[in-house]
Parts: C-alpha cells; sequence; structure tokens
C-alpha cells in the first residue's frame, strides 16, 4: 500500500509518498481501507519540528480521517466490515479524564499516524461516523471537530443565549460557531478578512470583528457586550491572542485553550483571571463518549463541516503548503 | 384598587374581585402597575385547598404576572420607573441552591400573590423583561417558564443532539420543549390528542405519541430511540405517570420533577432508579440567576411563549375553570 | 477446581460446591487464583430469585472478591503475575456514564460471578488493591465499597461540614460512615439496635438514632440539624424508609437510591421532592476510575473495612443464612 | 471613633490613625464594633499602590475582620445585636457567579474598608462566625480564609486521597492545607524554610519541599507522586511560580489562581495547560453561600486558624511592615 511518511528532517519537503507492505489485522484489530484525511495546525507543527523534535523518522502523520472496516481480527464482535468509522485521536481514551496513559496514544504525535492507504486500529479505536456526510466531511471529526465539541458542549456548558467568541476560520473555529449555533449560543467571530466574516456570518455568527482594521478587537467585544464581556472564548491563537481574550471576557467567564497558532510561551498578565474569577480550561481534543454525543448532534441536525479544498495523496506537500498560508476558511482534506 | 381575594373556603367560586387600598412603596420597595397575569396549576391546586390546607383566607393568589414600575421607595438605585419587570416566584432566591428561607418567600402561596392592580415588591424582587414580548406572553415567565428553563437547561444540562420527552401541552411543557428546541435537543412529545401533536410538532417537535391510542407509551419512546431510552424526561404528571417515565428513560438518565397533575403518591418502583443509575432532581422553579439567562436566551431566539387565552379580571372565574378543564394549549392568562 | 453453583431453583439451600474444570487465560485476560471473597445484599435476592428471575442454572454467584494474577494470556502487559486484584463490579465500565452495555457486564448478575478458586477475566476487569488490607479486607471492595464511594463522594459531592444520614450498620452504610468521616462529613447513623449505635460512634458518627425506640426517626434527623435537615441520604431501606429520608433532608439535598432491603415499591409521595428541590440519585455500584480513586483515599488513610464474619468456602450456606439474618455489622466474607 | 486611614501618597508610612465621626446605621444596615482585623497581601498591595494605583485618598484599607453587632437600623430582622459577625469580602455576592457588580463591592479595594473602630454594612453583608473561634481568629475568614475555602472545596472538589500542592506559609496557603487535611487529602506544601516545614508537617502536611535547596521543586513534586502530578495546586505565587506549578500538575488536574506575590506578569508557557488538559481557576475569594458551608466545617472539626502575630492598632504600620517581612506564618492581626 502507499503511505506518507516525514522522512530524516523536519520541513514540508520531507514528506514523501512511499510503499509499504499491506497490515493484517491481529486480535482485537481492525483494518481500514482510508477514504479521506484532514490535516491540523498540530499536523503542520509536527511536520516542521516544532510539536514533537525527538520524533523517530520515518514517521506517518495525521490523526484525522475516515475509512471504511474491511476486515476484522480474531475476537472483534462489536464493529462489522463496511461501517464508515473514525479514529479516536486518543485510542486509549474513552471516557472520563485524560491521563498520562491516553495521551500517549495519540494518533499522529505519541504514535505513527494515519496517512496511509490501510490503517490497523483495536476495535475499541475506532467509531461510526453519521451517515449523511460526505467522506472528506466525515475526515474532520476526530481531531477539530472533537476539540470544539469539548470546548463548546463538553467542557463549556454554554446554555442558549450565552455569548462566545471564536477566533478566525480555521476549522476549530468553524466547528465551535457551528455547534454553538447548535446550541442557541450567541456568536462573535474575529477575523483579518471582510469577507470572511461576511462568511461566518452567513453561517450564523452574530456579530464579526476584523481585527486588522480594529487591532484592539476587545474593545469591539466589550462594546457588543455591553461592557460585560463575553461568557466563552475558544482561544486558538496562543501568547499573540490570549491577553485581549482575557480582557475580552465576562467576570465568572471561561477560556477553552485549544491553539498556539500564534505562540507557545510570553508575557500574559495573570491579574486579570484572579480578579475576574475566569476559568482556563486546556483542551486537548476529547474522548470517545464526547465523540459520540458530538455526533448524535451533527446527525441530528444533518449539519455538515467545512471543507476548504481537497487534495489528492500526491499532492500532500500542497496540502500542507496550503494549510501554511493560512488562506483556508475550514478543513484542508487529502483524499487517496 | 382591584384586587382578586379567595374568600372563605377553596373552590374557584371563592374567587372574588375585591376593592383594596391602593399600596405605597416603603424603603427599598417598588410598585408595580400589573398589566398581565398567567395561571399555573399550582393556583388551582391552592384555590382547590389542595396545595395549603392551612391558607389563612383572604388570600390573594398568583405568582406569574408582568407590570410596569410606576414608583419607587426611598434607597432604590437599580431600576427606574418606566421599567416593565416580572416578579421573582421566590422573592429571596437570587442565586445558589434553594434553601427553607427562599421556599418561605414563594409568591401566591408562602406569601400573597399579585392578582391586583398594583404590587408592591422589594425591589430586588423583580427582573426586567425582554422587549419584544406582548405583556400576556411577558406574563408566563415567573414560575412556568423558569421552571421549564432550571429542567432542562440549569439543571438538565441538555447538549445538542440529546433526547427529551415532554408530557401534555401545558404551559411548563411548550416551554420545556421551546428551550430544547433552542438547545438543539431532539424532543418526544406525549398528548392525548392527535391535534395537539400536530401543533407540538410544528412547534420543532421531533415526534409525538397519543397516550390515549398508545397507553403503553414507554414503549414507544423507547422504539423511537432504538431501546435506548431518552436522556430526560420532564415529569409533570406525577404518581400517574413517574413509573412509564423511569421506563421510558436510558441509563444515566435523568427525571425532572416538576408537577403532580395526575397525583402526589402512589406505588412507584424504585428498582428502576437504582438498577438505571437514574437520577430524579426536583424542580421548584429557580433562581433570579437562572430568569436572567433565560430572558438572555428568549431575546436572543426572539422566542414568543405560548399563550392560549386570555381572560379579563373580572373572568377570573371562567379562566381558572379552563385551566382546570385541561383544554389548553398553553398559558391562560389575565388582563386587567 | 471448585466452584459454588446455584443449581435448579432458588433458596440457599440450592448452593452446591462443584468441582469445574481449570480455567486458561485467553488473549488478554488473566487468570486470578481468588484469596476471599464478601456477600452484598445483591447476592442474597439472587439466590432468593428476587433479583434476575429468569437466570439460567447453574449459576456462579458473586462480584465480590479478591485474588492473585497466578497467569496472563497473550497481549497482556498492563498487569503481571502476582498482582493481588479485584474484578471490576462491571467489567466494561471504566469511566464516563453507566450505559446499557456496561449494565450487562456486571459480574454475578448479568454473567456468571466469582465464587470459584480460579476466575478468568479480561485483563482491563481487574485492580491493583491497597496493599495495607488483608485479603477478607479487600473482597469487599468491588461493589458494596465502590458503592459507597460513589454515593457519598463521586456523586455526592459532600463538603467537610455537611451532614449526611446514614441507616443501619450493613456493608455499604459503614463503607459510607467510613468515606463521609475522611471527607471531613458530619454523620448521623440509624440502627435498631443501641450496641451497634455505640459502635458506629466509636467510628466517628457524631449521632446515633435507634429507630425501633424512636419509629419517626426523620423527627429526630430535623432536631439535630436545628429543623434544617441533613444535606444528603445514603439511602439502602427503599419502600420502607424513602418516605422518612424524605422528610429529614434539607431544601436542594440529596439521596442516594442504593438499596431496597425492605421493599422495591410502595407508596411514596412525591411532593417532597419538588417542594424542597430533592435529587434522587440512583446508584448502581461505579465505574473503575472511581475505584482507583477510593483506593488511593484508604490507602492514604490505611482505612479498614469492617467484617464482621469469615466463613470457609464449604460453608458458603451459613454464610448467606447469616447475611439473611440481618445480625451482621460490616461484610460477611468467605475464604477458600 | 478612630480609624485608620492611608493617607495623600501611597506607602506603609502614609497609614494615619485618625479620629472619625461615629456612624450610625440607616434603614437595613447594622453597627459593628470590630474586636480584630487581620491583613492580606492585597492590602499590602493596596497600600503600596500595586493594587488601584487611582485610589482616591485618604482610604480606610482592610476587608477582613469580626465584630459585635451594636446597633440596627430600621428594617432589620435578620441579625440581633449581641451577635459576633464577619463582613462579607464582597458586600454583594452572596451566591452563584461573580460578577462586575459583586466586584464593585469588595471592602477595603472597590469600597472602603473597615480599620475603624466601629463600621457600618448592610445587615445582608454579614456572617455569624463559628463560636469556638478567639477573635485574632475570626477576624481572619473574610478574604484568606474563604479564598483556601473556594480554591480546595467549592472549586477545587477535591476527593479524599487526591493531592494537593501548596505554597509557602502565609494565610491562604495555610488555611489551603487545613481545609484539605479536614477534607482527607494529601499535601505537599514547599516553602524556603525548613523550620516552616517542620512546622507544616506538624499540621497535616505529609511531604514539605525546600525550594530554596531544591529549586526546581517540581521535579521533586513529580518524584513524590510517582512521576503523576499533583492534582491540584493553589498558586499564590504568580508569574514566578506558575511555570513550574505547570510541570507540577497531572493531566486532567487544576491550578487555583489566587495570588501574585512574585509578579503579575511573565513568561509563561501555555503548551502545557493545552497537552495536558489542565485548568486554571482564577480564585477571587468567594460568596456568602461558600463562607457559610466553610463556617460549618471549621465548627464541625473545631478548626483555629494560625494567627501569627497580634498588633495593636497603634502599631499598624508595624505590621504591615512585619507582613512585608515575609517572615510570618499564617495570618498577622491588629486588635483595637
Amino acid at each position: 500500500m502507499r503511505a506518507v511518511e516525514l522522512q530524516q528532517s523536519f520541513s514540508i519537503d520531507s514528506l514523501q509518498v512511499v510503499q509499504q507492505a499491506d497490515p493484517v489485522p491481529a486480535f482485537g484489530q481492525v483494518l481500514l481501507r482510508m477514504k479521506a484525511w484532514s490535516l491540523n495546525f498540530r499536523d503542520l507543527m509536527l511536520v516542521r519540528g516544532q510539536y514533537n523534535p525527538k520524533l523517530k523518522f520515518p514517521f506517518v502523520p495525521l490523526s484525522d480521517g475516515v475509512g471504511e472496516v474491511v476486515a476484522v481480527g480474531p475476537g472483534v464482535t462489536s464493529i462489522r466490515t463496511g461501517t464508515r468509522v473514525c479514529p479516536l485521536f486518543m485510542q486509549q481514551w474513552h471516557a472520563g479524564q485524560l491521563n498520562d496513559s491516553h495521551a500517549k496514544s495519540a494518533l499522529g504525535g505519541a504514535i505513527p499516524g494515519i496517512l496511509s492507504e490501510y490503517v490497523i486500529l483495536d476495535a475499541t479505536g475506532v467509531i461510526p461516523v453519521p451517515e449523511h456526510l460526505s467522506d472528506a466531511e466525515a475526515a474532520t471529526l476526530p481531531c477539530a471537530g472533537v476539540t470544539a465539541w469539548n470546548a463548546v458542549i463538553s467542557s463549556g456548558q454554554l446554555q442558549p443565549g450565552k455569548t462566545l467568541l471564536v477566533q478566525g476560520t480555521g476549522g476549530v473555529s468553524l466547528f465551535a460557531l457551528q455547534f454553538a449555533k447548535l446550541a442557541g449560543v450567541n456568536v462573535i467571530a474575529t477575523s483579518g478578512s471582510d469577507e470572511k466574516l461576511t462568511r461566518v456570518k452567513a453561517m450564523g455568527a452574530e456579530h464579526g470583528i476584523n481585527y486588522r482594521t480594529q487591532p484592539d478587537w476587545d474593545v469591539a467585544v466589550r462594546e457588543l457586550t455591553q461592557g460585560v464581556g463575553v461568557d466563552h472564548v475558544v482561544e486558538v491563537g496562543g501568547s499573540g491572542t490570549l491577553s485581549r481574550s482575557l480582557k475580552s471576557v465576562r467576570a465568572g467567564g471561561a477560556v477553552s485553550m485549544i491553539g498556539v497558532l500564534s505562540g507557545v510561551g510570553g508575557d500574559i498578565s495573570l491579574l486579570p483571571i484572579l480578579m475576574k474569577n475566569i476559568r482556563i480550561q486546556g483542551i486537548f481534543v476529547g474522548n470517545a463518549e464526547m465523540f459520540a454525543t458530538m455526533n448524535q448532534a451533527i446527525s441530528l441536525h444533518r449539519m455538515h463541516p467545512v471543507v476548504d479544498r481537497v487534495f489528492k495523496m500526491d499532492a500532500v506537500r500542497d496540502a500542507f503548503q496550503h494549510l501554511a498560508s493560512g488562506q483556508h476558511f475550514g478543513k484542508v482534506v487529502i483524499e487517496p
């Protein structure tokens, strides 16, 4: 089978399509024929050497994708061939709290990823996907979808009428917007592009703020909320945006810390956290229980994830370059 | 001013429109000119002597209504004349858990109610209402609205994609349906009338079950949920329905115990509660914090409570008779 | 190996020690040599035909015990031979909420139990036990210990200074008392025996009420709590005690519904549930995450479960008769 | 009456004992004759101009103290003269979540403080104190006590057997240690003094780490927890310690952000927050509901807050200097 490996060094140009032996499922395992994959910023960080500098080459990247179960190993009774499934981002995190052992089972990071035509996983490490989704759409769920669901719903517990701030138009932010709308939440979105703001408003965002024309966007957020601030921020920017996020959130509000697009460290003022009783909740994707509930919501509302562009496996470098450009609106997808 | 009193004995016919002295607000108080009231089943129980047999006559009934602040007493700075407000069902329950002291401040039960042209309340005992609501609509919020909000949202914490069962088409059940829809929840409704089921489906209920043609409606509920059961039941029936509700709910699910329309006691099998880890949560309306959040949601979504019929104050007995008939769909309202 | 089977009919006399083939662990499984078992009231109900009337004979009963891992099957890396472990009550419930699938993996009920010299379980279905415990003590943890932990700590979330009511001196009630004391909780205990009350006070209960000399024990509970009521009740009695428990609990308080010693159904007044915002939480044991946390607490505090009497396997009928007599104080244990 | 004012400029030397007119309670108010006060680091920051640079002089500082109700204004029925009470840190925060309006009622910061012989407060802004406490002990509760209670119990929800890290031996850290012990929690304490570590161990801390002899104390914390990390950190240091705290906490663990003794800003790596799903919860004291529950726990366990030294009102500058020296172990108290 064909697979993509990161070879020898950290760069997009080190990604190579190679030939590997076809895998065979052992006891308790399933064999997936992959139908689509999708990229996360984490994958780009990994390829650039910013995520796990000690990575051993060659390494097959990616956590997100969808495939069909084409064979099952001995002892597998919970799933049948023909079922379309996603892998769990963390193969071992089924329910309850995250622990170190779960974290060591993260695909395309702690363990090898799934960017190959066939993938072997434990039968307990996959989950059926909503039927109405295309392969490209279903491929976006394991990391980006579940992360946003965890932030807004499982951990965020946002009630109808509450206000959420989402940043930019990457995959997690658009999922967060969509889940917030399902939950009756008021959404303020930021972007550096008026055209993209028009699109997020068409998706249901009540308000848009262009952070290029209004660099002190936290002021705009407070104005939009009668000086109170938003109830919740889905923070994807990291050190470049966190200080403004802390100014944007109300007393007693919360920030889901999801991404570090603009930096992993920096001078953060801690005073607003304690003076406003703010909760910062780190979000490292989520567990299978969250994934299952998210699927119920997506199915009920026949929601469609936003796919930006689809690349062929051979054009994997182009796909990564496109993500790196920041031009995308939604998810970058790869197909075999 | 004119007021309605329950005089001498427990019956709808004991309700009388009488003349009372105009009240004057003291320190910290506000004077409301009432614009509309609405009835709850609790009011009917009180009038029938089923709620508080030791009630002292004469007694002004009702907890739910809306009025305009027409005067404020000394020391009131938090609210201005001209504001349209609802009373809090429990005048002292502003936030946190219910306690006995809060319960002793329940309007139209523990303390006299508000069915009079003018009403005096503490400035901390009223809350502004969403502007887009008519007076009749706003009058339905304090007990019926907040109870449903507490059951489905504050206590229920139902996530999008989860399934809720509501019973009948009384005020609380329709509010529960509406709030569930705002929150992206899947709703199954029961009713004894196919016509009413058509109406609840038009309001967004995914499924309707006629409990007259299908008396074992719990079987239908389990079929509609692939044998799993619903995540949550808003139980308004009491002993006549609770056993079927317990059969309708999934393992780990919950029942909000709100009403006892069909009886306050009876032979209930306790085994499902423990064998399925069911949570039964008694709901005695809710606090001001819930009321404020509910108002945010109603305003954002420009939601309209369902008003069944509007009676004049002089026809107060007709209003109670109409509620007693069980023919209503939504709230029964009274206007001055 | 020797095992105990319930043969042909429902009665204590149908329990027989029989010879069975020695089991061999398959892929992912472990083999335990059992060192002790303990009885729960559920086991007695099962033997009497009150728990699962459709049980297929012969049936090996019991969920609670402790054994040493003496062999592991292929693929087992998480646990080593020589480790002393308890089975999980529900073999599949590791974390998160209970679901039907978990419930179908309950030992000694949904699936056969462990009252045999050797037991085969999935490697994921066992958990190491605190080292300072004797075998007899460790054998009491899976059902009785975890149930009490879930009621008082995981679900109950009782804070220091809060007040808990425990009923009688069975295994779950004594565990609940012990865990409550670890958590700084004020405990009121009931019993029909002054001598047993003396013992529970020696274990830390602040107050004891003899329900024989004071049949209206809820009045005594309210007096002991200045008329407020307790924060939480661990309800083991079922229909015979629930009405008084509901009168004993404060507004906003909770009842953990654990047992039905005195009946599974009966005339229960529902009104206090809603008028006092009471939460009734069914407790069907608990998951592995709770078990692990409980073990941390037991180890830190070097807590010892209360063992009433130890019987030999040959005297299994005597052990059940002793439990049935209600004379016990703590757990009834069996050893090989 | 005599009062202490911060006059003209920000410095300890600007604190002056002055004569003020005796206050008289108005409608709904109570008059307290103060019996003791205690200092918080916040008071020192305020005096130094680090807390509220726009403060208007003269300003009476302090939030924490205890007094006897010696007179009540009209309309006060909830409290009687002769009762010993503490003020609520935030006069308006009775229950539920913090909001801006609550924050604007913080004594000795947003509004003037209580370092005067007599103090006027709303009757709803005081709370009776446990009887077994001395005046000096009771004076420590409103800010330091409630903050620690909120961190460890209300927000922290630490279960018995869990592990907490406390930093240093200031008032909040010692309260956190004491409340953790009441709740059955395992405590690791840090200090720069072996002598102080001996004292915290005598108070029940299982482990002590000297951060002078072991500057990389997070390594020691992980060793003491078998590489897992602690469940919770009560962070009082701010930017100087937060990075090590984030390394000390387990996946899924939490940090209560309480103080900024070592700095309000600085280069914080955000990656551990998301990669370990860490929750950072800002703690700005707490509400009256928490205060009342804390008092129940203190009373039940006859717990005594740790008083370091007691100064006379005339020696107010010495008291602040002593706090500034960092030599204290527990609370610095002032008496009339």
